[in-house]
Parts: C-alpha cells; structure tokens; sequence
C-alpha cells in the first residue's frame, strides 16, 4: 500500500453506498469491494479474485457470501474462500482474500486499511452534529478529486485562501486585506491532532450566510476552527455569532471533512455539513448545497486538480520545494506530522506482507 | 517482436477486409498495411516508409505497387522500393520494407510473422465447416480486445466459466453444481496442440439453444470439445444429440476461435461458427449472431477486459501468481506449452533482426 | 528545458491572442503566462506561482500586476512578488517567477526563453510583408500538432511532398514526375540559415492558382524558396510569374512558417501568409485560407501526427535511423545545424539553472 498510512480509519462511503449491490470503489491503491449482509452490516473484501483477477465486485451476493462472476469462487465476509464448486463445493483457503474492517458511525462506513488486530472504534474522532438530528440539520456531498489527498487537506488547513479563490464568501465592504488583518489564529501541534483555529472580530458574516438567513452586515464573531486528524480527517467547527449571543443561538455550520487517498494523484471528498439554524427549510438545503458546491466543486477542485497537474505523477508537494508563507503553519505541521507517522509505520513490522507486496 | 511465437500463422483479417484500400492492423507490436493486387491475391508491408516513417496505409495503389503518400516512394508486394521519384524512378533498395507471407483459407488472410522461409501452410489446422457450405451456414464475428491474447484463449480453456459468466447459456431447472458434475473431462497435451474435452450427459441441452431449435428439454449429450493449436487457434468443436443421434443429425455448432496479438495488452479476436441445422434462416442467424454476440462481446470481453486492469501493463497472468484451480489444466497446459515454444524460437537464431531491434 | 535551444526567438503567440485576460500556454515544456500591461505591451511570466504551484492564469490583473488566484500572491510584470497579503503585502523575494522577454512584430509575440541578458530583437528575421499593408494583405493561422517541431521543419524543407500529400496544388497534366524534374533547386548554408530554394520552369500554374485567380495553364516560374532560421523559423518566398513579368506582377504568395515546440512530442504552428493580388477580395480571402486549411490542417497535420506515432516518445527522427533520400538535403541540414547550436548551447553556462532543473 505505498505510502499511506494504513493503521487508521478512512472514510470508505456513505452508509447509503453500501447496499446489497456490490460497491467497487479503489482505496489506496487497491480495488475493494462493499456490501452488506443480509443483517444490515458492511463487508469489504479485496475486489480481486486470486484465481484469475475478476473484479469479485462484478459477482453475485449469496445470502452473506460474494460469489465470483467468472467461475464462482465463493467468499465468506470475512474474504475466506468458502466453496469451490469445481471441487464439490469445498473450500480453498489457499484462494482466501483480504476482508477489512469496518466501522459505520456519523452516517459513513469507515475502513481500517492496515492491521486488523490494531483496528479500535474509539480511535475514530467524535462528529457529534452528525447524529444529534434533535439539533443538527445535515447536507452531504463526495468528489472524486484529480489531486493528491493531501492537497486537499492542505486547502482546508490554510483557509486564507478563502478572500482569494472563493468570491462568494466575501465581507460586503471588506477587502481581503482587512479581512486578513482582522483574523486571529492559533496552531496547537498534539500528538494525535493538529488544531489551527481561526477568530474574526468587528466585521460583518460574509455575504452568502447574510443572503441566506437575512442577518445584519453587523460586526459579529466568526470561528472557522479546524481540527485535522491524520491521515485526513478534518472537523471544522464554522459559526457566526453577534455580540451577546451564545454559539448555538448564533449560525453554527460543523463540518467533516474526510479525505480518503484513491491513488498517489487522485482522492475521495467527502464532506458533511450541519446547520443549527432553519433546520426543516428545504429551501436552505437547497441554497446552502448550492454555496457549498460553488466552493468545493467549482472553485477549491479545479484548483487543487491544476496543482496536480503542475506536479506531474507525484503526490507530494514538498519534493517540489513550494516556497512557504506564515500561514503555511497548519499544513506544513499537519504533513511533518503525517510523513513522521508514515515513516514510523513502514519501519515497523508490516501487518500484511502479501497484499503489501502487490 | 518481443516475446510473441512468429513463426506460425495469425489470423490478420478476415478475407472481405482486404481489399484494393490499404487496410492498417497492427498485430505482434508491429503495424502491418494489407492489400489486394490486382489478381486478388492479399500482400502484407510492414507499415511504416522507412524515409520518413509516413503510414504506407495512407499511400495509393498503383498496380500492384503501394506508393507512400508522403513522397512517392513505391514498394511493391515483396516490399522492395522499386522507384523514387527523386531519383528517376530507379529502385531504392535501401528503403525497402518487410512483407509477410500471408495465406487464404477458411475465409481468412493468414499472416506468417516469423521466418518468411519457414512460412508452410500445411501447418495451419483445418476448419472443413469453414469450407463446405453444402453442409454448414457460418456466422462471422471480430472482437479488439483490451486484454492480453492469452486471457482470451484461457477463457475459452476453461468453460467451467459459462455458468456463471453466462446466464443465457443456462440449463433449465440444473444448478451450476449439477451442471458441472454431469461433465467429464479428459485433457491430452500432443507436441502440437493441447486437447480440452468436455461430455456433459443426462441433462437437457443449454436454454438458448432449446429456445433457438425447439428441442424438448429433454436429457442429452453435449459436447463442448476444444483443439488449442499455438500460440492461439481454438477449433471448438461443439454440439448436442439425444440419445440415438449420429453427431450430424443433433444440432452441430462447430467453432474457430482465431486470436492475435495487437500489442502486450490487446487483441484482435475472430471468430466463425458453423452450423449444420436450418442453415438458410435468417431468423436464425440474427438470433444465433444475438447469443453469441452477448456472450462474447458483452460478458467475456468485459470479464477480460477487467482481469487484464488488475494486471497493469504486463499481459502475463503467471507473473501475478495466479491460484490454481484443477479446472486450469488446459489453460495451464496451452501456456506452459508456448512459453516453451516461444524461448524455444527466441533462443534460436533471429530471422530478421532489423524489424526485431525496433 | 531539456534539449531545446533557448537563446533564440519563437513566436508565442498572435498579437490579438495576448488581451488582459491571461492566456496560458505552454513552451518548451514551461508552462507561460501571457497578459497585456495596462500601457498595451506584453508580459510573460512561468505560469506556476511558488508558494502552491497555483497556475498563475487563473489569476486576476491589477494593473500591470498579477495576483494568484489561489492565495493571493501578487507578482509584476518583471516576475517580483510585490506583495504577500499574508504579511501585510510586503513584497517576498523568495517567491519572485521567472519573467520572459517579449517583443512584438510582424503581428506576432515573440519570446526569447534563454539567457534574457543576450535577448536582442535584431536578430529576428524580416518579413516585410506581414508590415507593409500597401502592398500585401495577410492570412494567419495557428494550429497544434501533435508531432515534435522538428517534424514540421522537416515537413517544409521537402516540398517535394507536394505533388503526393497535395492533390489540390496539382498542376494541370502534369504528372508528379514531370513536376519533380521541372524543377532545378540550391541548397545553401549559412552560418544563421539555411537556404532551400526551388525554380520550377516551363510548366502551368498549380490548380489551386489557376481556380483562384483565373491564369491561364501556360507556362510559368513559379518559385518556392524556404529560408529557415534556427531553430524553427521559416520565410516562404513562394511566388508565380509568366514570361516577361517582375516578381511583382506575378502572384507573390509569402509566408512566415513559425513553429514552436510545446513539449517533445507537440508544438504550436503558426503561420503568416501574404498576397499581392486582389488584395480587398473577401472572397479570395475565403477561398485562399480554405485552400491553406486543407493543405496544412487536413493533409499535413495528420501526416506528421502519423509519423511521430511511428516514433513513439521520442521526438528526433535521426534516432530511428530513416533512409535519407537527396531531397533530404535541406532537412538534413537544418537539422545537423541545430544539433551543434543546441551541444554548443548545453555546453555553455546555463543562463537559469532553477528553471532548467525543474
């Protein structure tokens, strides 16, 4: 599996993916398939029969077990080789796959990649305004991204990008240059996450959220509070408040990010946002996806798509000397700490040899 | 030509493609220009004017001569240059080009990419239901295929794949196990060929063909009997008779199944079929070319297509360490067998060097 | 920049191709930004910002300045960063691009992408006919081809490919040998050109100049004289006259063949052609580019696209050992003069080790 961390938790889908049609879907260099038992829980298994290679994803569900499409090769959940019906029916456990750990929490299927034994639930960061519908109101959306995952991290991690390349957020009779000046931050390296907190005081909320629920260009108090997990899992707690209020008598927009390497140059994007506010309005919904997918699909991607481009077949930015600003600290910090967990797993013990090997 | 056998005959095209417009092929890596001359007899250049590397596919026919449409030069079916027009028309026997030996039979322009010398047309195999239209009506069909040409004769080796690859060739009210376990098998490797028999006895003949020929479903015998000829012709000798039947009076639906090599990771993939019964109904035709054509185009092309993915760029299923099943026998065998031949012929002395070091 | 020669001239662009929306192109190999300065001259800057590698355009003009769409980033025309917005818009050494020389004539950008110390616009050629509109109206035209540069020099040097690529500038019951051997050619060296000239006596007009301009088939001098520049400039003095005429009573047909390569396999063509006869027609406009677009886009587009296939990634013919024919002389010549200038280039000091070590 390259260089990617292996011995955590990555988004894999949303819960609605996985049905009991067989998901194919490539995570970190390797094709995987998903499904459900008939008893509701997701399975993954390495989408390759060892046999001849068939995509096991283009078989048949048999109750819980996945039936190769080419000369049916039958798998267990667990990716044992169950039944070989040249061969009466028996198993071949020289013909077993790779089967992965899942986890289904915040209304997404998590993967553990790396070992097994290693794979702990409560490792897994809390999204609380993904399950609490009592409060929270939750849009989602999934881009498959032409870019490193770590260019897509990088972005969120650096949001003075915002005044630049995304119009729609803009301060009405602001300038960049004051909305810059008018931010205060914080980065706090620990060990198992890096916080790079953002505060704007004494300017308005940006134009988009005034449209959206009719608030005064008044000067108010405006977070966007990021919390990076590695490898690439990020919980931004957005929120605008006026003076004397509250955060939840205020907008608050949490949002997870979770990024999922597909290959070296490509990646999953899948991101979910809450809303305190005009929870039922469809009309929000619509209006607020339509904000987000501005953002993130029009703007942020092509971007992070053109970078790419510019760095040819590798993923990683830093091999090409990118001069560093200030307000690299959130990134640069998240990427040393990510390469040293990275370094630090390849020269343990590898969990997997054979599928490492591939 | 790289690790491809050469000295043998190829299938290049079926005999109505070549015509008095160059056609471009490429097979074995190399691009090919054929041709009719005027007699009717096909010629075979290496496609490529050694002048200026223009397409001699593009050029003009002048007689019996090609003449490149970049600057004039004109080869004739032995591919010498016999005038350039820069230099009164003489000969330029520095820029002459390869031919091939080519071969017509069985309706198709067989190509001899080795030793022009050892070119023997007694070595191809016959196909007699090719020929004798007093007894068989053929249908013809042409495949390029993503894949390694070597995927598709394993996948014709091992017919085990059918009941689970193709729901159209399903025997009513019998399992796949049932299926498999009414076959037997008997497999022969000769110096020259490798033979892969399969009998299927006590159950009625496959859904299509009940549909096609109303025979009652009713217990019968099936033969499904491959002749695998290197590096890659398969003469598929299938039928079905009930119980007192001569061959020639149950339905016989005898097949080649001609492969060549494009590149390491395509090919071209012919097929014929023969059949001995209601040989002059279209109705027939369109509805037999309808079978066939969703088990090949639609179900083992897309099978193959996808194996050779999960290969990458190389075409040889060995080198990912394939599990072995009993039912790989003859797959196993035929490969086995050729890679012998071809370090067999690549350890020999070299026929053409020229075109070899390109 | 690999192999390129880069102390020199290319054209980069039409001058009506560089506005204040910057344009992005790519030159040997670097991706370049083209934008016009608020006083109307050009500017080209690498189209790479430092900091994120962000293409520099798709960014946004203030004044003669460039800012990074991506963060922010202001750059001059000269390639300074004359503002960080992140440290409150001083400018930042470390993140300065490099700029491109520019100068504009003929209706053309040029760009001098070497040592921008040795940048002299005296050492472009003349075309005097793409400024002087008393005499001559001009045709222009831009095409990219996926064929090394080299291929199109080539391509130009040998008109003897005429007759055979170009049915439409047949000439009247002539056949392509009598063509050939109505022509009397010189081939000259200079220390900075070479000269490649063709006089072509007692024959017609070709078809296309007869059709356009209503001449007679009798005979004529028609002269099609290629004056290349290295590395990839041509001067086109084509022309018809009958007996007893000046040059210019004849049909004067000029024209600037500029090519530039965009990477080893691609470049940019284009051209400039210039008429004396019915020079107001619009018709005769039409008519001419209609017969320019078959001959260049149609006819020697795909001819070149066909060869560099046939050399793969490699974009010097000379690799592939091709069989010179006498006619190569010309080719052969450019060819072997710009091999020594580009040894003798790469042996000196690099003028911009950062870029060329990208």
């Amino acid at each position: 599996m390259g260089l990617f961390l292996t011995n955590c938790w990555y988004a894999a889908a949303f819960v609605d993916e996985v049905t009991r049609a067989p998901l194919a879907r490539t995570l970190l260099d390797t094709p995987i398939v998903f499904y459900r038992r008939e008893d509701g829980t997701p399975a993954a298994l390495h989408d390759r029969c060892p046999h001849r290679f068939a995509p096991l994803s283009s078989g048949t569900l048999v109750g819980d077990d996945l039936q190769c499409g080419y000369h049916g090769l039958r798998f267990d959940c667990a990716g044992r080789c169950v039944s070989n019906p040249h061969n009466d029916g028996k198993p071949l456990r020289a013909a077993d796959v790779r089967s992965f750990p899942l986890f289904e929490r915040y209304g997404v299927v998590w993967i553990w990649p790396g070992d097994a034994a290693k794979a702990d639930p409560t490792l897994l960061p809390h999204f609380t305004y993904l399950e609490d519908d009592s409060t929270w109101s939750v849009l989602k959306g999934h881009l498959r991204v032409k870019g490193n995952y770590q260019l897509v991290t990088d972005n969120l991690l650096d949001l003075t990008h915002a005044p630049f390349l995304h119009p729609g957020f803009k301060l009405p009779n602001v300038t960049p240059e004051q909305q810059l000046a008018a931010t205060t931050t914080r980065l706090d390296r620990f060990p198992d996450r890096v916080l790079a907190y953002r505060l704007r005081t004494g300017l308005p909320p940006n134009q988009a959220t005034i449209d959206l629920f009719g608030f005064p260009a008044d000067p108010c108090e405006t977070r966007t509070h990021m919390t990076w997990y590695p490898p690439a899992i990020i919980d931004f707690d957005n929120g605008t408040k006026f003076p004397g209020q509250e955060d939840l008598e205020g907008f608050c927009f949490p949002q997870a990010h979770l990024i999922t390497p597909e290959t070296e140059t490509t990646c999953h994007y899948f991101f979910a946002a809450a809303r305190n506010l005009r929870r039922d309005d469809p009309a929000i919904d619509k209006a607020l996806m339509g904000v987000l997918d501005t953002a993130f699909r029009t703007q942020d991607e092509p971007m992070i798509e053109a970078v790419q481009a510019r760095m040819g077949q590798t993923g990683d930015i830093d091999a090409h000397n990118p001069v560093l600003l200030k307000t690299d600290g959130p990134p640069v910090t998240a990427r040393r700490m990510l390469k040293e967990m990275i370094a630090r797993e390849q020269a343990g013990p590898r969990s997997d040899p054979a599928v490492a090997a591939e």
